[in-house]
């Protein structure tokens, strides 16, 4: 038999990461919900049609495609056989897995139009899969946590959003990030007074890579796309200083000629944040973020740890017309979306899961025989009818044994039953980190491990 | 552009699905949390030489197979091109989505055996895959909660997993339905005794579908695999017969010729059952039951529905070697898996969803003009700091059209602000059910909030 594995970039997850994972989601999830966002699922397989011509050429070679079932070479004529594998495809796989949530979400508010309440402000938990590179906080499955405002241009949607990111964060009591902010119009504007309109897509890559490549390897780049070099070179050298925000900002009107929408909604969008109080914001403004995705069209931002290298682990931003893409125009809306896989990553390396509990049962019931077993089981019922967490010991086998499986399982209270205590009906709950033992009735150790956390 | 539409078999979940669909995850999760299984996730996408061999013929047709990333054909010679499909599938597809969660759990068991503690007691809750014919209560994409214990033969894995099954309905305000049980060793003797030793399958699969197709027609296909018609016969009898479920076992065990380990285990099951205080225990033997799977060895086990028609919501069984098909034998196992979608279709129909919840948020907070916009910030920043899932509404409308989106998306409680609530500082809390209101300062809000289910 060949050597057992999982397919390349996909990961199992044992006990103790499963049970972090859930923690994780559990945080963003409650956060979602009191924000007012309520869940929907789409399918993990979407039809190609859906999925075609959103992510750009890079992208869709990345996604997934599933075989048609049964017999998939039916649609293939003899003639096809010396076509290549991209214009064979349509005949043999009709669907993918999806790419990311977002375009399920507009595919679903597209085909639901007239059953949903505008605005919606929907989340959503799920998967995605990309036939990407694996590397460091990088899968080939990676779960994106999402949630979108849409139908409204409110631009209280930006502030709502920016809440909802440090509420996260500070819920999974993770305090070294930045949030980064930057509007997609004063990238346009940028780009026009570079002479390059119409080549705003390379113009916003090619900033997008300062950090990694540095100015000098980014204007060439703009040289190669034709652009104005030395507006480019002064636009550089404004967002790589330290002189405050609006005062950037002014420095940037002035570059671009005039203000516009762009300008004026970072502004008023630091004004409402300087009204909230009792809130330690750290969002800061990047004139150098671009993201990817090509249906931004208003303010975006991205998270990223300060102290961990992995690049962002929360990003999203305002776009116009994202259920354009099928159809349905004129509505806009905001989204965000969290990365459960990199934030695990981050919270692993800064140490940051909860100690007091790694998804075991709370108390394990040990016996010294059988007769000791089957009084277990009247035990074990009165404990989980009280919702605690709890197991009784399978196997009439040495005590020992049972005790090396509560600490391998890092149990932290075992009950052991053996014929005197069963005369007495008091049994010694011992608490394993401290190593003490009270011996108690039946009721008082259930109220013994409802009370303490550990 | 062509109609926007999903693949076949799969299902978008909208809010309230969504929302019904989490809170039967939740209380499923949580009984297995309470009865000691630890989660664990594995990958979606599973090698094919994981998953072929494992589900017969008929089910192995029905995985989904994903397409190799990049040039797929990259390993098809000229001399291929007139081969089917079935001999060039391992050329273009080295993965598929996973069919049940059984055998990716095994695979998983297999590859960390030397990092895991046993006995093992795992849950999983994760979609599955199946290229079926869509038809009521039966999807192509569908969720599965299991949950195994792994590495012990104790007779009370039996006894805890009944236990669960009934926890979990019961959490679920479902008491409608029934479990029937069945012992593989038995099957096993009632089919030497009727001269099918090695033919056990089909004869299984025949006895199986008595409901469905009737006493005549499965002796018909008794006689077809050339089975003792007059034995098989009496043996219908028998287990069609309203007599007692210990008068059964002994005419069985009349009929096979000696008892065995399989109506032993059955005895001693429902005498330590019976040791069970306050239980209600909705448990029969059956012993037509035969569920299709090959791995199952002992004890079996069905839930059914008795008023709704839909099929069986959760069914499991003793696995005797099931690690066995990766190579890792002697391991005794139990596991038992419920079926989330057919459980949801059977409490909608039964009206069982908790009405007091939707996923919509507790209370919207509605604004007279921008001014009133404003304050509603501080305010919805202090309810949401209370934890409370809450809404602003974006945008300064009429407030009327404020109303109907909390009236359509029922929102229990609404909060409007003007300029007089603004000065006094105590705001209108709307009940839209009983349309009552009262006028509150912001603290005494959220303490009704916080205290009022609804």
């Amino acid at each position: 038999m060949e050597k057992l594995s999982i397919p390349k970039g996909t990961r199992d997850f044992g006990q103790i990461e499963s049970f972090r994972r859930k923690y994780i989601i559990e945080k963003i999830q409650s956060n979602f919900i009191k924000y007012g966002f309520a869940p929907i699922e789409t399918p993990t397989m979407e039809h190609l049609s859906v999925l075609t011509g959103k992510y750009g050429d890079e992208g869709e070679q990345l996604i997934f495609k599933v075989l048609n079932s049964g017999d998939y070479l039916k649609k293939i004529k003899s003639e096809d056989y010396n076509k290549d594998a991209k214009t064979l495809l349509p005949k043999i796989a009709e669907k993918g897995l999806r790419y990311d949530l977002t375009v399920p979400f507009a595919r679903h508010v597209v085909m639901n139009q007239h059953n949903i309440t505008f605005p919606f402000k929907r989340y959503q938990i799920q998967p995605v899969w990309r036939a990407d590179r694996p590397q460091r906080g990088r899968y080939r499955e990676f779960y994106q946590c999402d949630a979108d405002i849409i139908g409204t241009r409110s631009e209280w949607n930006e502030i709502e959003l920016t809440l909802l990111m440090h509420d996260v964060f500070k819920s999974l009591n993770f305090s070294d990030f930045e949030i980064k902010i930057n509007h997609r119009e004063v990238l346009f504007a940028m780009a026009a007074a570079a002479g390059l309109k119409g080549k705003e897509i390379p113009f916003c890559t090619s900033l997008d890579k300062i950090d990694k490549i540095g100015i000098e390897k980014v204007l060439h780049e703009i040289n190669l796309i034709k652009g104005k070099v030395e507006i480019v070179s002064k636009y550089l050298e404004i967002i790589t200083s330290s002189v405050d925000q609006s005062l950037k900002i002014k420095e940037l009107v002035a570059l671009t000629g005039s203000s516009n929408k762009g300008f004026e909604e970072l502004i008023s969008f630091f004004k409402i944040l300087d009204e909230i109080p009792d809130r330690n914001f750290k969002i800061s403004l990047d004139f150098s973020l671009a993201r990817g995705l090509s249906y931004y069209t208003g303010m975006i931002y991205e998270v990223k740890p300060t102290k961990v290298k992995i690049g962002s682990i929360c990003g999203g931003g305002r776009y116009d017309n994202l259920t354009g893409m099928f159809g349905l125009k004129g509505i806009s809306g905001i989204g965000i979306s969290f990365g459960l896989d990199r934030i695990y990553d981050v919270l692993t390396e800064s140490n940051l899961f909860p100690k007091t509990s790694n998804g075991s049962p709370k108390v394990l019931i040990t016996h010294l025989d059988p007769t000791a077993f089957i009084h277990g089981i009247n035990l074990i019922e009165k404990i989980r009818r009280a919702g605690i967490p709890s197991d009784l010991f399978p196997d009439s086998i040495k005590i020992q044994k049972q005790m090396n499986y509560a600490n391998k399982l890092a149990i932290p209270y075992v009950i052991t039953i053996g014929s005197d205590e069963i005369s007495k009906a008091r049994y010694p709950l011992k608490n394993m980190s401290s190593g003490k033992t009270l011996t108690l009735p039946i009721e008082e150790i259930i109220e013994t491990l409802k009370t303490n956390q550990r």
